[in-house]
């Protein structure tokens, strides 16, 4: 059994959780938060540790889990406890991925362990497959849908205008655009061409609607760059319809082998809950993590470097027999 | 620049030279036939060479891809050039693929070669995405389709009947299947819900159609499980509509993570030419082949063993930076 802490117990930490309940070759050790213990309560009967003390389990754990932000947590946390555990994260933010890599990468080779960072789908999946399909249709343009899905960081903005009590915002790729780019036509396409924006706002009662949707709409970065829809609806309604974190998207790619001989190759994801998915890939490469530091090739890794079989629970062998 | 050989000038050869060609690591050295070198024709100014002397080459090609038919020529062809070069083949007998692995790797491994069998896209493409898609989402079901695609042995068959002067088939996957698969309800599909069989057939004058659609529709094996479809169109329908090789499919799986929360994941492949696209396929394993050989890493190998930085042209530090 491979030896599995959690690092984070949001919904990242309970996606996680989830995850490695399905895995047969998995074991929970333990669930460590920056609250107090026994203020959190968890879905399995998994022990809950502080974090003050997590280094005392490196014996105990064969692979910690991180489920902090990329924002605040991670750039710190997936180094510091790359010392002691061999670990695995989702860092997401592309611009500073790099630096993350280099970051960890040295901890990882001094300290002996494997750290797999910016797993999940986008950072993840998505990546892997824009690789694969570039290196097999180098002639070619690949183009990358999100949605429909929940922006956590679009629906607090709209929450934090004046008048709004809750809202959740969606990010939905334009039909259009998706079968303009499976066309092969090749298409340029502005931000506002690829996806649009639906918001489901709760006003307070002194609030008026005609100022918030404007404040919404035009709110640069934000909305100001898209067609932004704007619906309100009551608290009921939203905690009725809206409470969900789906999530999906698309990866596609077209070109040509010769001279107008034309290929498609197409990706997506339609996920009911956002945080659970990501767990699920996370715990995957977890798998890897624990048998390439088997294999003691140390340092930083992406999934990249992470060769199918690995991801597998499946005897190598039966792999070829059943799946290849 | 990576050497390239070619084994086989057929449909398949011509994808890999194609592919080749828009490889800019890569430079074509030499194509190997069996028929007479001085009768083959080929699109590049690559030089072709019989077969009998390929040896000789050993020093001068990094690798050699393989082109020849899982049928009767790699079972052979791919231990017996293992012993000289490092090698690519798209063995395709799924039921054969271990046994063909194993004779492969001990050949590689005494002498000294990275073999990268069964590549392409089924096997290939869709085994990576099949292995992957099992390992991230464990509890849930998965579903090839092939389609619309020719079948070459299909159309053969169908080529037999006397009376048939020329034929197309085309494979053709079901869209309420798809959409049943799609929508999560794990449905048991039978090879005759799956896939349709559409038939293109020319007669000569003295055939009789009605016997020649009776003959075809209860083939065992090959259409008799099936809804088949057959069109009766002259000589010059068939040029003019169906001497093209298209292909393509899908991969699918859907799965939950908890207790009704549902997700999908699916790969799919549309194809105007199916052996330039197995050819594109092979070559950007040919260079992951190249790599692992330069770390002496000798073995038979399979898509499911070769990470995906390994079929990039671009450097490491860059795919971190934009395609991560």
């Amino acid at each position: 059994m491979i030896r599995i802490g959690i690092c984070g117990y949001g919904n990242l930490g309970k996606g996680v959780e989830a995850a490695c309940l399905q895995a047969q070759d998995m074991e929970l050790v333990g669930i460590f938060t920056r609250r107090n213990p026994k203020d959190v309560k968890v879905k399995s009967n998994t022990p809950v540790y502080g974090m003050d003390n997590i280094e005392s389990f490196q014996d105990k754990i064969d692979v910690m889990v991180l489920c902090g932000g990329s924002a605040t947590d991670l750039p710190t946390q997936t180094p510091e406890l790359t010392k002691y555990f061999n670990v695995v994260d989702s860092f997401d933010t592309h611009a500073n991925i790099y630096t993350h890599y280099q970051n960890v990468d040295a901890t990882a080779k001094k300290s002996g362990k494997v750290a797999i960072i910016s797993t999940g789908w986008d950072p993840g999946l998505f990546s892997l497959n824009r690789i694969l399909m570039e290196a097999i249709l180098p002639n070619g343009t690949d183009y990358t849908f999100w949605g429909k899905g929940v922006s956590q960081g679009h629906s607090d903005a709209i929450r934090r205008i004046p008048g709004v009590v809750d809202a959740r915002q969606y990010t939905i790729p334009k039909e259009e655009a998706l079968e303009l780019v499976r066309s092969g036509k090749n298409p340029n396409l502005s931000v506002r061409d690829k996806h649009l924006r639906d918001c489901y706002v709760v006003l307070d009662k002194a609030a008026n609607s005609a100022q918030v949707e404007e404040a919404i709409k035009t709110m640069p970065n934000y909305f100001a760059e898209y067609d932004t829809y704007v619906h309100f609806i009551s608290q009921e309604e939203l905690d009725k319809h809206h409470k969900g974190i789906p999530h999906g998207g698309f990866v596609i790619r077209t070109g040509s082998t010769t001279n107008g001989v034309k290929h498609k190759l197409e990706f997506s994801l339609k996920l009911d809950s956002n945080p659970e998915f990501t767990g699920s890939v996370m715990v995957a490469y977890a798998r890897a993590c624990y048998r390439i530091s088997k294999e003691k090739n140390w340092g930083c890794k992406t999934v990249f470097d992470i060769a199918p079989k690995y991801l597998s629970i499946e005897e190598y062998s039966s792999l070829l027999k059943h799946t290849l």
